[in-house]
């Protein structure tokens, strides 16, 4: 994608992390970075919605970190230590998974930076279970430890289409979900975020919030999801705000053989620098 | 998905038929049952549209009938006879294919228990040749095969994309054929039900009435169907009424390599097990 | 599909042309003519929209172009040739690609024949570049290459999604950018084309114009694309219209193992030559 | 491959059998026949081991059968006539299937013709059942069938690797079953054919007699099979011997993504129809 | 499989363990147990080579282990457990994998009961690393463990042909490696096992010993391994021996989409069953 | 595969060649550097055969040559050039290809510098025609091309298997064709290399000389190919000679879902970077 090697007088800090370790139904997301970087001169540089070309941005690749699948807590340590170097050195950082579960060690780390964080999930599911198979690090708890750092009213967790019965009762009674019809608008979205103008935003975007047919790529898919203009809807929203991180998680090449959503994550990756920088 | 082994206290009966042998196109369907139950681990047992949860329902999975592959007039007798047999064990058939020419089977049986039996047909094609090369029973004359025990005026087709010119001259005399624009919404389905409340009603689902994209492993896919939110607005006008069987055929799910497929159809079977029950 | 032998009385011409020797990311759309013709027998030869058969059609398949792979120069002057053969013998000429790089040999032989051709295109990249590493005829520069001979007010680029900052600007500032937005009307596009009415159009019909879920094989995949529907609105502008000659290209069979972009492109083609006839 | 239009002065006739009705594992052989012509320009036409090339050989392809899929019966008795009618035009028959149940239908045929017909089978199976879920045409009985209108004697199985034990002491008690080694010699069936030098021979080959790992496109795949030069040397025995005729059933070409199943099916057949010339 | 459901008078007990989280390379061995089960009604039930047939022995499947995916050493755990309870039940037990690292578990409970147990290793790579990426436990290192509790001379490793130098040379000096040429014989090892006639044996099969060639589907391919052939030597040493349990390890069928893999394994497990019988 | 950046010290110098314009039959060449770098991570660095280990090694790795596809006579020229920039380096070059019609520009070079070059060919096919659909630089032709810089007598090809009868012809007739019986012997390939030791050695591996079993990805697959254990014997005989350059080339790793073809290709590299060292 033409990141720079020097990361001195750039705006975003780029880094892969292959985990994989706790996926539950279909694994292969360890291979979501490497994908995401192969595809990405399938794509112009130049985006035509935000009007910006990434050869006119500063921002670095740091490349994978180096981690052995098995055990989830090393790696979100090593997760947590890896965003606050990359603030420290004046960038924001944005994670390309590996899984959902590594997004807990960003938040920890944003959170210690950022009193104020909020966060904004787009996501198929809730991930609120307090534990999956006796682990509390599954990808399916990742919002759950993410709460324990952050206040209820600073998540935003938009149109989740699958969960438990409780999950869904938790979701509506603390108003964390947002609405959102699919067709280019996205006005719910919008006034939900109005009164926090000026904030520290971070976004972590679990891939299978799209639908299945533009990205089959993902561990557990859920038909009924979103199309590339909704995600341009998000884009629109976000833009006036003031994103400070991110992540693009979940994404599972190897079930898609087309190749189309490492594409499409690429293309989401090309958004969140441009939102970023 | 959790069935009950003992169908005692059960609502629902469902029950795979693993026959392809009519298949004009591209043949695989038999694998359709199988590929239900294996994937359906993979999604929640919670609805969040219907607000149920399949662990709070009592059903009963009878396996996969035991059929030789070759001609259909046999499977069809079983068919026949294993409806009859569920609705005598008090409960409501949902049969798993297999091809669509499995359905006629369930209608001759539905009708003689229900003489005011309804059916609703989603699907591509019309489906309403009298016979395919030299075949009456093909899995392209299943509704012509139904109109055999069903009054023409009790059959719903609901926007077939797919046929003869004197299939949809015969679709637009009767005037079965209800319109359907995707969006969210079905107000002619609505209105051309309303009148039948209370009636028992079966739902044939051809799967690809869906859209290619989200549905590729089908036997004879079409450009041009519809989107899960769509199917959801159906539901929305059925739950409202008497559904007393229904089938779900044409998986093919080695067509699609993703297997999200399978998973839309498992998806689509916990909607009618929830409805049913 | 049923097509003639012999070209007596036929109104359309169709011919292959399997040259990918200039395709820049993901190669394979030589295999496109023979992968349309193989799928074809899967769709119905009635068209519900345009209310036609193909049964009732006379139209010509001449087969495919004997190409070397490698230079595309003397490939494009052999569709030049062809072209004018084809408009020759009285018919109106369909081309089935091969990468987009062919389209401008058509235009050369369809501009001498009509000095007032309107050029349609629909695509998801402006081909716009006059060079790709050193290459002018490559497939990113096929449209340069048109407006060599096509003035720029004769050529309507519909919905273009994916280019330089550079191209544009250059659709903006010459007004060939045609907005179209997803959901079943095309009113821009009707409005652009009405002064039009009666003038000879040719179409060319980049099938990366669709979304990739609907059509993922293909050599340069672009997310945000468009739905059979929002093809169908097309074709209800172009119906009355004066269509003389369209190119359907860049489908590369082997990226999607499904089949189901063979089988779009065989309706698209099935659409063409009923505007064709 | 270059077969003539016009059957005057051929020597052998080529036609397909799309049929895969009574499969019991994986379907597809419907597939074979479209496959094999498909890939067969990816090979020479010239055979070293033979020093004949196809484009120096008279043989016509009359296409493949017009059949229904459903019940076996009728396409046996369609294949029966064909067989006929090819050989009374004074060519040798080559079948390119479809599934095995098909080779009874030509043996009876043959046998018609040739009271001293000898069968050499090449297969993974027995297919010696008497029935196979109550259908008596079923592939797993086809050689049963045979054995109906040829003497026990006059059937050589070579190489047999899987089968029931009813199975397996009919062929040792019959001394039916020829071993043989993988390793480029054929000595014991040498030995075995020897004393038939000049009596008509029809050879029938399930290719899943040849090793899953050069050809997984086929049914009922079955570990422990044979390679190219096994088969070159099965060649090296027979080209000594009286072809009358053969077949070449069982690829299933979608269950190979590489296509590499389809392309020795060619190569097999490019070696028969120069044995039978 | 025909497996019983009481493990009264049973020989044998299977069970899955579907676990992948250490894997390096390529993840997907959890869906080895299932994959075998499913694929096992494409083989006949009889074995020609060793002239049983699974109908005809009484042998239990208790399913798969209920595991979570993350760290190792849980399952590692549960594994011995399982083991030493299976044979507590008087069966022999025989595992179905899931990764190597598992091994280590069922040999730790397997030298508690058997005090002069040998295991035979049969795998592509020597797995003697003391650990990997800080991992102990990962299946690169499962030899390693099994060394801690068994005699270095009771171990014989066939055949490896992967490893570091360090590997090479502990292999070479302590000689358990021994060395097996394909085609057919197996002297060296039968002279290996030869003075150990009587002793208690566990085999552990990594699935990769085979050529990628007949068995693609697994996480760490190695060019230049075994064929069939070459297994059915190595039963025909072991059946004169007493094997008192085993495993089968590393197969990752999605890699594989032909299933020929998932078959492979399934024969290989009937062999297994019959030895342990 | 650990390569250096710093070319000083090294003996081999490794570059990519992304070409694949003149494909005749299946393209995706252009993808076989990128796919060997990326899989090489799945190979141990230590050879056993060769008892040698990649740390141990000083080569480097100079990335893919930036081409167009296209016309190849441009691309032929920059493989001369980059060829006697490595070797002017003190480098021995390895090129890994894209198609086979590169080779000809890197013995172009080398025969300049190496007026007694030998060249051996590994390859299913001849390669010996003249010029193939009006294309002197097809890949059908790359041994003609060298033919015009090379003594016939220098030329060695191994075991081709497909050809005209004209090439067969030529083979023979020069003695360049070498026997070899696959089976872990090259006795014949010995005995013609023996007069030749101390001679500068180039060797151009066509990857379709392996079975299509080992290696599906390739553009050309030819049945009856050769296994690892063959090319093992081969390197057994190259490492008693001077080797100064080489080429891998045809791997097309699309066609092979598995992955195992670019492995196969990656362990051939890794033979080949330790007997150019």
């Amino acid at each position: 994608m033409g990141a720079q090697r020097n990361h001195q007088n750039c705006a975003v800090g780029l880094y892969g992390v292959p985990y994989d370790g706790t996926t539950s139904f279909r694994p292969g997301t360890r291979f979501g970075p490497s994908a995401i970087r192969e595809v990405s001169n399938g794509l112009e540089t130049y985006c035509p919605q935000l009007e910006l070309d990434l050869e006119e941005i500063q921002y670095a690749d740091f490349g994978s970190l180096q981690i052995s699948n098995g055990a989830p807590e090393p790696v979100i340590n090593v997760v947590k230590e890896a965003t606050t170097q990359i603030v420290n050195l004046g960038l924001k950082p944005l994670l390309l998974g590996g899984e959902h579960s590594i997004t807990s060690g960003a938040i920890v780390a944003m959170t210690e930076i950022y009193s104020d964080l909020i966060l904004i999930q787009l996501d198929a599911h809730a991930d609120l279970r307090d534990s999956w198979l006796g682990n509390k690090h599954s990808h399916a708890c990742t919002m759950r430890r993410c709460l324990e750092v952050l206040p209820s009213n600073k998540l935003f967790q938009l149109a989740i289409r699958s969960g438990t019965r409780q999950e869904f009762e938790e979701l509506n009674t603390t108003k964390r979900l947002i609405s959102f019809k699919s067709g280019h608008e996205a006005t719910s979205f919008e006034q939900a975020l109005a009164p926090h103008l000026g904030q520290p935003i971070y976004i972590t975007i679990d891939l299978d919030w799209f639908d299945p047919s533009i990205l089959p790529g993902t561990g557990t898919p859920e038909p009924g999801g979103f199309l590339w203009n909704d995600f341009a809807a998000i884009v629109d929203v976000i833009k006036k705000h003031n994103l400070v991180g991110g992540d693009i998680v979940e994404l599972s090449p190897h079930w898609d053989s087309t190749g189309n959503s490492s594409l499409l994550a690429a293309k989401v990756t090309r958004s969140l620098i441009m939102l970023l920088s």
